[in-house]
């Protein structure tokens, strides 16, 4: 049975403020509950239907974590999906580490992602092509909310995203990296040579790079279209997959 | 004003059965009808709030469309947006031409993909690339579809996609081309030599490329991840964004 404490409790979570108050995120269907089970997260409680409790989804190091049996209406009324789907978790959220410099890798920055399929996306896409870890400027949208954890395909669970001011992390704290950016007006990525390590920061759907930030870039590059005209009228590849090519193209390089 | 048989006549368009009964889709927002202003569509009509009309977005060769002035509430009626936007087009479908083999290009070819807004940044990015055409498998979700056209942000308008039986596509008509596919267990993207022209053919986003389309592949390319565990889990890249990165490395190719 779903109690109205919990009720209450798991959608308030809907909300940033009110995630970040208690310290808890929701998880939700079989698949991602799974990557949360196998991850280091520690988990709270866990709101299950009959088929995905006697299904047996239980790791032996998860079978101290409380679960209630719920039916299909009350899941109904604390799931964020269109589409419910068995099983919702309430995990600790990791507290924001302070975040140093790591001479040799690559981090993605992104300065103020707002849309949270996109985040999610991007948190997915850094973490497949093996970058360490992601660095956000405040305004970025929140990792925990529920849309960027689904869309980031457990990859939340993976790669550590670090909240900071962007511009004193770029300035002072990492301010040995070769820092890249993305610009509608740079130099073709399919040219450019990338370092071993570095700093690839990705700006906002709408502004781009904000100007300070993007004062601290060393290398701007772009991704050319094919056609002039395209850059003609001011356009640019959506956030998301910008992303996905820079992320590729750094891997592809650093592997040769 | 807006009348009730123009009301009914644009709802109707939601569905693809409709469309292509009536032979018109619908655009929406100031942008977008911008791009299909300057487009070469036909248009039957426009419905707009007297904010567009009186911002004199027509160029001369469109003063004959017959436009409508509507109140924001019947916009909102009439609207597919979540913020509708001042303006909506009904234009005219173009005839889905039967398809020859064009030798020296690349085609890019869609087999089943489904979520329309998956749909429409493909179209984009393949104009964005330099794609002349595309095709796509019967069972491909409808290019007219209201929100393919605004996910490509009017890459409809610039690059024909023509659904046909795509076996029968690639096994006669085309042939003479070099076939690549992106399947989950192929040679890495990164490190294949691409010819100067072909197809590259994209699966389903949960089924990937049907069997029959299999067989007639040539090559299997994969977008590897940097560790290897993520492939131990049978996952893969969204269909987006692994179209991006191969139009993305097919056209620096090309250019070398």
């Amino acid at each position: 049975m779903l109690s109205k404490s919990h009720l209450k409790l798991i959608t308030s979570l809907r909300l940033g403020k009110f995630r970040h108050e208690e310290g808890l995120f929701t998880v939700e269907g079989v698949k991602m509950v799974n990557e949360l089970l196998y991850s280091n997260f520690e988990i709270k409680a866990i709101f299950a239907t009959d088929e995905w409790i006697s299904a047996g989804h239980l790791p032996p190091k998860r079978y101290t974590v409380e679960i209630f049996e719920i039916s299909q209406t009350e899941l109904e009324k604390i799931s964020n999906l269109s589409t419910p789907n068995q099983v919702l978790a309430l995990a600790f959220i990791k507290p924001n580490e302070s975040l140093k410099c790591f001479k040799n890798e690559w981090v993605l920055a992104l300065d103020q992602i707002r849309d949270p399929g996109n985040m999610g996306t991007i948190v997915r896409t850094a973490d497949w092509f093996g970058f360490k870890r992601i660095v956000a400027a405040h305004g970025t949208v929140d990792l925990w909310n529920p849309k960027v954890v689904q869309a980031s395909m457990g990859s939340v669970f993976r790669i550590p995203v670090h909240y900071t001011d962007l511009a004193e992390f770029l300035a002072k704290v990492c301010n040995t990296a070769r820092i890249y950016g993305a610009f509608m007006e740079g130099d073709p990525v399919s040219e450019t040579i990338f370092s071993d390590s570095g700093v690839m920061v990705i700006g906002n759907e709408s502004h781009g790079i904000s100007p300070t930030i993007a004062g601290l870039v060393h290398k701007k590059v772009t991704i050319m279209p094919a056609t002039p005209d395209f850059n003609g009228r001011a356009e640019s590849l959506n956030a998301s997959l910008a992303t996905a090519i820079l992320c590729y193209e750094i891997q592809k390089q650093s592997k040769t």
